[in-house]
């Protein structure tokens, strides 16, 4: 059975739609998604990253993000087929790690939290898949890395990229 | 540069030196070290596996396990020649993930926080070696599986043995 490793900020849970307002309130700012194009947000504000970090560090941050369109259904199916785990780089953010775990029981309930990997370097995966939407896990990951589209990974290019969870449902329908 | 993988309870953090006198003060009992020859404490003690299992799920269980003689020193000098990541099933008990990764922050300041990876199956682990006490998890791992000795891995056989980090420093000497 081939294993999909699958990444969870901007991939299966939805970062920005939180950040974004967050950031804004916080900071008194006006930023938009369209202003992330090619970045993350502490490479726009770099002024102010420590303080945008402490805002995602906090414990609850991960909790009450929204769950990406579809991927509960596909990753469901794909999990009838595949062995599926999700990876997250959780080692940024310490005290994120108990919202999220919590959050994927509460979302995904159907994972075998066996299955759930909190990580700082992805090159420590053993999988055929990584559905991420940072490059720079593919570079020493030994399967396939598959882009996630998202506003800051807009330039880069190397990859297979999927803009959404349809395109990933279609992709695996044609896999062996 | 070959990659090392090393689990954390009973490998490098001392489990047994906490839980035993733990678990006899909590369950007004009087077991031993030999007690768990063969046997896990869930094994020895199924009658009250889901209050041992709250014991040792408590968050901070887990913070102030004592460190395996020689872990630092060995590991410091392994990460000269190999890259060194911590991979530690924390998913069985969840509210430990943080007080484990302060641990590593105390005792093993070197680690790259990165280089920690919290998981359930080792089979996702993609490293040369694995240095365990639970040869279970050897089963799917894709490198070497090495055996630490503990109580409870007495009587398994069929992997390489060590019984302390100095047997480690020596195998990995001779290693290339």
């Amino acid at each position: 059975m081939k294993r999909i490793a699958i990444d969870m900020d901007e991939v299966i849970a939805d970062f920005n739609s939180k950040m974004i307002p967050s950031f804004n309130q916080r900071f008194n700012a006006q930023i938009t998604l369209a202003d992330l194009e090619g970045l993350t947000i502490q490479q726009l504000r770099p002024d102010i990253k420590v303080q945008v970090e402490e805002m995602i560090g906090e414990s609850e941050f991960f909790g009450d993000l929204a769950v990406m369109p579809d991927s509960p259904r596909v990753i469901k199916k794909l999990a009838e087929k595949y062995e599926i785990f999700i990876t997250t780089a959780a080692m940024e953010f310490p005290l994120s790690f108990d919202a999220k775990f919590r959050w994927l029981k509460n979302h995904f309930p159907f994972i075998n939290p066996m299955n759930i990997v909190f990580c700082g370097s992805k090159s420590i995966l053993h999988a055929d898949y990584l559905i991420d939407d940072n490059a720079r896990h593919f570079e020493h990951f030994s399967g396939e890395g598959i882009l996630f589209s998202a506003p800051h990974n807009k330039g880069v290019i190397g990859y297979r990229r999927v803009k959404n969870w349809l395109e990933i449902e279609s992709f695996f329908s044609t896999e062996k």
